[in-house]
């Protein structure tokens, strides 16, 4: 099978930027640089976002197409925790030179495909040769009213907050699957399909996507932008304690989260049990879900669960804002109040 | 001294998009995304390009300062080539639980002053840990008046070739460093200032200079843009006669370059003689010098003469583009026309 080294570098850069044809691409890959229509009246929203193989995936854990899937859902994310339209991507790659062209192709097809879901495509890119691990970085554009974009610091004492999915999920399965690998001896590298066997029970497939599948927001946030009911929104890419503390942070306040109202998990709590861990170290521990956190203001509450109902979107009113700044509190049925540990995901301070 | 895995990713990340600060940056670092303002009628203009550690560079080669001005560079020249007004950046790392903050904010500074230098400021990054070799990715953004930026795509028979500096001097430096450093039994990362010991003569700074620390040709492409009289443009980033050939492959031309007006430079001739082979080698052959290739419509030879003089930009006219479409030709003072080979450099063709 051809590899990068047969096919060469201009040819596979074509390769993997190509279908960017718009019209508000007006010069598209194969120049020097991109050319991009901006509408009047909007701003720019611009984020950035890597996978690092050995670190966020290993061959053996996400086929090519669903890496680039799961490159696109993570950018895509931080562009609906704006409120913004995705609209173009540059791809930044090293890879090896021995890298199969199937694969990439298989990869330039997931991520072009989530991409297009969303309304963006890849408008430039770069290949670099590298020896070791390979990586994936790419830049997502997109467009929102001007001044009308979401961000982490608008949320004031009242408001309530809001949480689209289930968090947590990908931290357990993500858990429940490093486990099993690490019982089978096996560190993702040999092949094999981990799922599978990390499930041994099949049941827990629904976790195992939320890790290695995630879908980005982006069309709830779309819908819900117009409702004017978002006054701060942050999406969950470390965790729910520690994604919800930023935003806490940003925006000079704290949060009480009322137990009774988490959305109900069964499956996460079956999780924790086969784990030996309390269910709330799942859900508000380290995980990437992708979901959004939301500060609601608290005449629009009716509005939001009626977008939510018409894209189809779980959300829940979990809690509310308080002036009490950066301070996180459970709070249980009888009212006892108990501090949220607001640990996150550090990639530099040792392996999760 | 501190690493990254001492002050962990999200403050090295502040630390890395620090100084962004300014009226079109609406949202800067520390959100999930940065917002940024274009200006009504402007299109917008995007690239990215990367260095890879032990491929682009290797870190006795190149202190922390340079590499971030070097990341700059490749990426300022690709808008250079578009007549786009570089603006905003957005940095995306792959590095080393152990790299010293030291030198992530040594190279910080030095990516952040050769962006200001043009205007351009990090409105956002990402930061991946990674096991082996580092990797530097930047996307730059820049905006240009609607519909006018410079492509490959516009020269036309009859139209002038134009050229900054003297192309072939970085791929002539690359040739002498590292015919020194295999002499010396050393790969470059045994530290060591190899410049000086590559030099053994002090005189091959310049070359040594153009392939090191190579400056974009921002502020002449922007002052030449008002002159309409561009008709197309390509940097040259990896040798004259390739990029020669990209551009009259986009446009559909050939080009005929005129062998006595080539830029004198007895240092390359020098170097070619050293190193044993031909100066038009050199000259024409693998070499990221970052100088731009320019297609000028005859009538206005002056006013871009004009340019270079207030800019202090060295600019020769070597040739003038054909109907001979992709035929590249160098015509001897006799009127001999031989080929110029279009032959490039290649990542993953194995090293040059």
């Amino acid at each position: 099978m051809p590899t990068l080294r047969d096919v060469g570098e201009l040819e596979a850069i074509r390769l993997l930027t190509r279908g960017a044809g718009r019209a508000d691409v007006i010069v598209g890959p194969g120049d020097d640089a991109a050319v991009l229509r901006c509408d009047p009246g909007e701003d720019l929203v611009a984020t950035t976002d890597a996978l690092v193989e050995g670190r966020h995936f290993l061959p053996a854990w996400l086929a090519p197409a669903e890496r680039g899937a799961r490159l696109a859902a993570v950018n895509l994310s931080d562009l609906a925790a704006m409120a913004a339209r995705p609209r173009w991507a540059l791809l930044s790659v090293g890879a090896r030179a021995e890298h199969e062209m199937d694969a990439l192709l298989e990869f330039q097809s997931g991520l072009a495909a989530s991409l297009a879901t969303e309304g963006a495509v890849v408008a430039g890119g770069n290949l670099a040769a590298v020896r070791g691990d390979e990586w994936w970085s790419l830049t997502l554009l997109g467009s929102v009213a001007r001044g009308r974009a979401w961000t982490r610091a608008g949320a004031r004492p009242g408001d309530l907050l809001a949480l689209t999915g289930r968090p947590g999920r990908a931290g357990a399965g993500l858990a429940l699957a490093t486990r099993d690998a690490r019982a089978a001896g096996d560190d993702g590298r040999r092949g094999g399909t981990p799922d599978a066997r990390a499930a041994g029970d099949e049941a827990w497939r629904p976790l195992l996507d939320a890790w290695l599948r995630p879908r980005a927001r982006v069309a709830f946030a779309l819908a819900l932008a117009p409702a004017g009911a978002v006054k701060a929104a942050i999406d969950v890419s470390d965790g729910l304690a520690c994604d919800l503390a930023r935003l806490c942070d940003a925006s000079t306040v704290g949060c009480d989260v009322d137990e009774r109202h988490l959305p109900a998990d069964p499956l996460l709590e079956r999780a924790a049990a086969t784990l030996g861990i309390p269910a709330a170290t799942l859900r508000f521990g380290p995980s990437d879900d992708y979901e959004l956190l939301l500060a609601i203001e608290p005449g629009r509450r009716d509005a939001c669960e009626r977008v939510a109902r018409e894209t189809e979107t779980p959300l829940a009113f979990v809690g509310r804002f308080t002036s009490r700044r950066g301070e996180l509190s459970l709070v249980a049925e009888d009212g006892a109040r108990s501090p949220i540990d607001p640990r996150g995901f550090d990639h530099f301070a040792g392996g999760r």
